[in-house]
């Protein structure tokens, strides 16, 4: 009987060990894999985000659009429905990697045909590292109307960051333009070239402020008032000492940016994504497409509030600064503070960007070791050309155009004829160009050919400025990968030479981004591995530089990628192919 | 031998005539049915029509577009490029029936799914009859971008007009807008509703003068410039004595006109593509989608020039007069008359808009009768509403809104979820509603679904004017109906009387038309053979009316439709039918 009863017992208690931890497993799986689910009504609407009235492109009603909150592992499904009138549509999940769903990248051209107006199109991705990452329009110049928000993922239960704060606070900066994407647009691409020029305003959240009587043209005050609600400065409210975490993104369309708090130290601990070895900075260069998480205390004197401001960099300034409110409770949010803002770093010091750039190294707990060499070596020497007639951006004198097929329907179901499939140069002549010097680089030529990679071959890229086709000037390009992040080898001044600068590369603990500078006159080195199906955009985050041909695809591994939803189908040569 | 000399001969003869016959037929047959292929490139760019610098929509760089000049039972081939950049396209062809070709009527949501960019579509017609007519864009509120123009169809040889005539000339006249059709169409569909206002200025052929200082904000000269020469006035030289057969068209985005040429009356002989019994005009009055034929001598002092002016009417007018100079070769073209411009006639009298529509009637030698009695009577009441907030204009309570699944598809294909099945009203509470009085009309409902006649029946419309949602307003609806022309049976003052009205019915020489007026507060009443299988709009021309509602679709002989090209399809529910 009691051995028979101890027998009953412990079957008892193995079943309940089993019960358990069946429940466990199931419980974590739903904590660990939640679905979040969207469902977005995009549109024109009449906003005034820096006082100044015009057709924004917004989401649910607001630009920038909601903050997707998830937590790693989570499965994101927005639902997109087009309701622009007779306009498509795409948005691009920035810095997610799109593992295994390289058809939800919403890169128009690349990885899908835009959504038509009326129609709903089903984005589903896994958001499968923690970190701070963007979505944006990516159709045309369309991310400019204001088409773009944040996606904050958290670390999984129980689990934790390497730095500790109290609240979570979210900053996307932005640059504004009061004529339309389509003028702009038509500006660019007219061989009497009319450039994008500086922007009107920078906004920090969303709000900025246009000095309503600074117009040639004065405008009346239904299309700009300073004292419109919609443009009150952005406020953050803190506790006195207590820690923020600080998410600050950039989506500008141009301008390269400075962002401080008056009489506050940042410390970063994390980019794109990855974290951060902290270090500490009185104010944060910011490259369109680039996410950092800085820490803030609340530890000034607390009977104030104290400015937030952002300032152009790397071009000459024609914008004033941008100014939100970091609120001290309990004093008034709107209560301006006592002081003048910060006027933010030199703007044509190259110096101290190139220097931050160099800081930003791998959190020591958190080192993903780069490969120690590369299989595939491959230049991008930056240039201005003049194409039959038009004013275009290249690398190794090719402009880059967008083929009316994407490139994953047209790889996967073999349609070679809708891109050129010549191999595009892996390089320039290093010898003889001299980066300094205005060039004309009249054999430079349009092309939508590609670069395909072996799958999980470590590549290196090497991003090569020069000068532009003005005297003296070389610009600063954020480049963006796609589908990946990058180890950041380096960066350096000068003409990169690929037996000496090698040597000086960051094996040890180089930072992962998906967005990284190229400074004037420099170089940036960049490493990767190619093993993610599908097909990825790499180009120049600024808006008007990959319209105007600043960028390139790459190819890896189509033949591992899966079924293709139809819904990225139906136009150009995958017409009839959208079945649903 | 000379019996069979003969013999041969005589075959020689024949076997001569059967190859001249054959030749004859053949050459005839190319004589009679040309195809005319155009190949269109459609962009944005910036234009100066009026002064005023702004993004339009050219056709091979031009708006208004190439005039397409053909002769009866030509077959016209429109290769039509999408190179707007993130905006779709659709080209209507107004005035051609599409006898056959249903697909190539280019009214989006009816008869095809929009044209993505960098996609090229392939319009193909007959234009089966001589005469006047349109094109241009049917997609949004495109239209109003610019991208509109002219066909002129020619007797075939042999034939002639019952009108004698030394030269051919065409005037296209439009209103102008500076704001973008993205701007209006937002502030249309707005709950916060932006009306779009009267016109900037007025164009004919294209060309307007835009007064530069009288803005509120005055624009530096890059925008507005009054003496740059893409807005130098339209000029038509003459020879003193010849007469001039001039083309005269609106396609106007709200505006009534009335055209006049300083010192010169205009004999009406065409409208709409149908001969009319001459009669003599100091202006004509011409609202949006009418075409016109008139005749004009160059009889009056050569020593100078003459005015050609345009002017707003049946709207407070606040747009200045559109002018253009009749040039008396050996003038120079450029001399402004020495004569103030004719001021036009008053612009709220209907009576003499109201008789000039009565005056038109089919030229006694090309009366097609109409069939003396109807199998069917629907009348239209038309009247602005509030629905759900937003403000709409409809026809028996019921505001029209386009699926995004073509219904000639949908219908063709029975795909019969993408429309309301259900049946639309045709009449309205006739005894009880008082059209002059304000109403709320607060029992409106949107709609999409449609008026399915009976293959060859003989349909009457009765299109009733009413107050508007202002005290003591009511306007002038242009109707288009697509696929048809219709017989004009009556324009008449008040309320219709179903039981009275009708015997005033002109059965005898009545014209026909594709587009006619509704008076303020009166009645129109049509009559049309439901014998053109397809799916046809049929609304109000004013761009912003149709976009806010104001049409019906009809449906006849569906069955009879030939295979649908799959190049119409690819939208909505017709995503993967698209295959080329």
């Amino acid at each position: 009987m009691a051995a028979g009863n101890l027998q009953c017992r412990g079957f008892m208690l193995k079943f309940l060990g089993l019960y358990l931890l069946t429940y466990l497993q199931y419980y974590s799986q739903i904590a660990e894999a939640r679905i979040r689910h969207y469902k977005w009504d995009v549109k024109y609407e009449y906003k005034s985000p820096d006082c100044y009235k015009k057709l924004v492109i917004t989401i649910n009603g607001r630009t920038p659009g909601p903050t997707i909150v998830a937590q790693q592992n989570d499965t994101i499904i927005v639902e997109v429905k087009n309701s622009l009138i007779t306009e498509n549509l795409a948005i691009h999940w920035h810095g997610i990697r799109q593992r295994e769903t390289p058809w939800s990248d919403g890169t128009e051209g690349v990885t899908q045909c835009p959504i038509l107006p009326g129609e709903t199109f089903k984005y589903q991705f896994k958001v499968d590292r923690p970190g701070t990452y963007l979505y944006h329009a990516h159709y045309g110049m369309q991310r400019t109307a204001g088409l773009y928000g944040l996606i904050r993922v958290s670390v999984p239960d129980g689990d934790s960051e390497p730095f500790a704060y109290d609240y979570d606070r979210s900053i996307i900066l932005n640059d504004w333009y009061h004529n339309s994407t389509y003028e702009q647009a038509t500006g660019l691409s007219s061989t009497n070239f009319v450039w994008v020029g500086e922007p009107q305003s920078l906004l920090i959240h969303g709000k900025g402020k246009f000095n309503c009587s600074s117009t040639v043209a004065s405008s009346p005050s239904w299309v700009c008032n300073e004292s419109n609600p919609e443009c009150s400065p952005y406020v953050i409210t803190v506790i006195p000492g207590k820690t923020y975490r600080l998410r600050i993104a950039s989506l500008t369309a141009l301008s390269a940016l400075s962002f401080e708090i008056e009489g506050h130290n940042m410390t970063v601990v994390e980019a794109d994504g990855h974290n951060v070895e902290p270090f500490v900075v009185k104010n944060l260069y910011i490259y369109s497409g680039e996410t950092y998480s800085v820490l803030i205390k609340a530890d000034q004197a607390p009977s104030r509030n104290y400015w937030m401001t952002t300032n152009v960099v790397s071009r000459i300034p024609k914008t004033s600064a941008g100014l939100a409110i970091l609120n001290y409770y309990p004093n008034h949010p709107r209560r301006s503070p006592p002081t003048v803002p910060p006027t933010g770093p030199i703007w044509n010091d190259t110096e101290p960007r190139l220097a931050q750039s160099q800081a930003i190294k791998s959190h020591q707990s958190y080192i993903h070791s780069p490969p120690p060499t590369s299989d595939r070596v491959i230049v991008f020497l930056n240039t201005q050309n003049t194409i039959d007639g038009y004013r275009r951006w290249s690398v190794n004198n090719v402009s880059f155009n967008l083929p009316h097929t994407p490139y994953l329907v047209a790889l996967k179901l073999n349609l070679h004829h809708v891109f050129e499939q010549t191999r595009p140069r892996t390089g320039y002549d290093f010898k003889n160009y001299d980066i300094y010097r205005k060039h004309n680089n009249s054999n430079a030529t349009s092309s939508n050919a590609i670069y395909r990679l072996h799958f999980n071959a470590t590549v290196d890229i090497i991003l090569q400025n020069a000068n532009t086709m003005n005297d003296n000037d070389s610009e600063t390009h954020p480049w963006h990968l796609h589908g990946h992040d990058f180890w950041v080898l380096g960066h350096g001044k000068g003409k990169f030479d690929i037996y000496k600068d090698p040597r000086q590369y960051n094996l040890v603990n180089p930072i992962m981004k998906n967005t990284v500078p190229l400074h004037p006159y420099g170089w940036t080195a960049l490493r990767f591995k190619a093993d993610n199906p599908g097909v990825w955009a790499f180009h120049c985050h600024i808006e008007s530089h990959f319209y105007m041909g600043m960028g390139v695809v790459f190819e890896e591994g189509i033949e591992r990628v899966g079924n293709l939803p139809s819904s990225i189908m139906g136009c150009g040569d995958t017409r009839g192919l959208g079945r649903p």
